[in-house]
């Protein structure tokens, strides 16, 4: 399966590793907006512009887009749906709907498969409050996520006058855990649930404490959170905190009668990208398969069977992993 | 829909709970090889004799087996395929292939769905060995079973001669559970990751150093495995040891280049039949939307998208779930 990779950041580079492990795919190439002279692959993967994808409609079975929610996506995934099977991890999730909407209809129209909202969460962790619901309805789900970095909220540290860089930790609270998984079902409040720990490194001169003032009460990103403002040299952010790890729990807990159930998921990642690159790929084995087979329209990680994830046969699987 | 119950123990009675909290599910009643007036049902949950099946074809949709692997299932999941869509929670790994292709044809010939090895080991545990493997593929998957009480090592107890009655825990071995979870994929021998605990009512005069010993020692259940038996009274156990709750972890450990990831998913289950039997009505909503889609043949969890277990539709799965 030739596969595309459409957008090169570091959710690109992610998808570009997955791609190179993959035995049962070849990567064509990263395409870009960027000049490709400009773009170097980790691992020399050839880069086309853009613009070349026009005439490539033969050369690409799946394309991965790895573009931003926020206006990237909206409009990329419908428009390249119309020519390759394309999967992508959309995250605005008040925006899911009408964004299925119109991958939906480019997809069928075109007779291919559009996967959104892949990754793990919108992803793994969906699947897994879709599992839980399922078989035991009535229940509770609640997700924490972390410890990890937040790049939404370092950017908007980072927007603050005087800020030089900065790095967000969305960190769980470990007594509300501890509550959900001993299944006593509490409401929490955002506080209550995660803390948020910043290490920001300042121009020379600035005024710390206007700056952390500034993050603490800076609205949805922070004011509904218990802070913790670091102040940190150059070096030390490089040194200490220059990856990014994220993961996570899905805790569900339901009930047959007297009896009590706690499911959990969860995921501790070493890197954000490289693990939401992974799970792109698995998806985009699906969307290819599924094409294969006559199957046109979105789709989303609910609508397909695991199976399709895998490039191991139906019967080696129900060997070895059932 | 419409749904039977073919057998009726402590599975069967999970079985019954949940189709009675399935908005969507008739519960048509309960199919015993025994005398229906001497089955009395949890809720009330009308008795038939298992002959009656032959001349109700047309009153059940989905017919959920609960008996034995060793010997109920390889010879009733294939004889009522013939006529039924159906689903047990069939666990002999080595057979799997074998009862698989057994189910497979039957349905097949009849236009029937026919899902095998549905729970969670079989089950949930090999839905994420599966999507661990496929997301992450060349790491490695550990399961860990417990804390919770096998009925089969506790079965193996009460044959010992001057046995009464006992209850036996399997343990997983903390210090396992912690290596692997920090990503150290270590190499474990079976005495290295779970640990035995049994609690034995035995004789008045029974020659306890004997039992002890013949627990001990006994191949495949014990001698692979650190022991500790502990004899207690009878009351004792009926106060303290009478649930079937269980659980445990599948733990996966891969990485993508030089980063290391961690997926766990976790059960802790007050009742073991009654949260297998949640997930073997979960998945008879899906062989019955299947059949009704015009699929025929076995099937297995591998093979069955999330979206068909759930009573709510795709749009509001997408909205609340994703």
């Amino acid at each position: 399966m030739k596969v595309g990779i459409l957008g090169y950041g570091n959710l690109g580079r992610g998808v570009e590793k997955a791609v190179n492990v993959a035995g049962d795919m070849e990567l064509v190439g990263v395409f870009s907006r960027r000049n490709p002279d400009s773009v170097k692959t980790v691992s020399g993967a050839k880069v086309y512009h853009v613009d070349d994808l026009a005439n490539m409609k033969n050369d690409v079975d799946v394309l991965i887009i790895c573009g931003g929610s926020a206006t990237d996506l909206p409009e990329m995934t419908p428009k390249y749906a119309q020519d390759f099977n394309v999967i992508d991890s959309f995250d605005t999730h008040a925006r899911i709907p009408e964004h299925f909407a119109n991958v939906d209809a480019a997809a069928k129209k075109a007779g291919k498969v559009g996967i959104i909202s892949c990754g793990w969460d919108p992803g793994m962790f969906s699947l897994n409050r879709l599992y839980a619901h399922s078989v035991l309805p009535g229940g509770k789900d609640y997700t924490f996520w972390g410890k990890g970095v937040s790049q939404g909220h370092s950017d908007a540290i980072r927007r603050i006058e005087g800020v030089v860089d900065a790095r967000q930790y969305t960190i769980p609270v470990p007594a509300a855990l501890e509550r959900v998984r001993n299944g006593e079902n509490p409401e929490l409040t955002t506080r209550e649930k995660h803390t948020r720990e910043c290490f920001v490194v300042v121009e020379e001169g600035a005024d710390k404490a206007r700056i952390e003032n500034e993050i603490k009460t800076m609205p949805n990103y922070f004011s509904d959170y218990d802070t913790t403002v670091n102040f940190i040299s150059e070096e030390e952010l490089k040194k200490n905190h220059s990856g990014l790890p994220h993961g996570g729990s899905v805790i569900y807990s339901g009930n047959t009668g007297e009896n009590n159930h706690v499911i959990e998921y969860s995921l501790k990642l070493d890197s954000n990208p490289d693990f939401t690159g992974s799970v792109l790929v698995a998806y985009a084995r699906a969307a290819f398969r599924l094409n294969q087979e006559g199957v046109a329209g979105a789709k989303t990680v609910f609508d397909i069977a695991p199976a399709y994830l895998s490039p191991v046969s139906g019967d080696e699987l129900r060997a070895h992993f059932l």
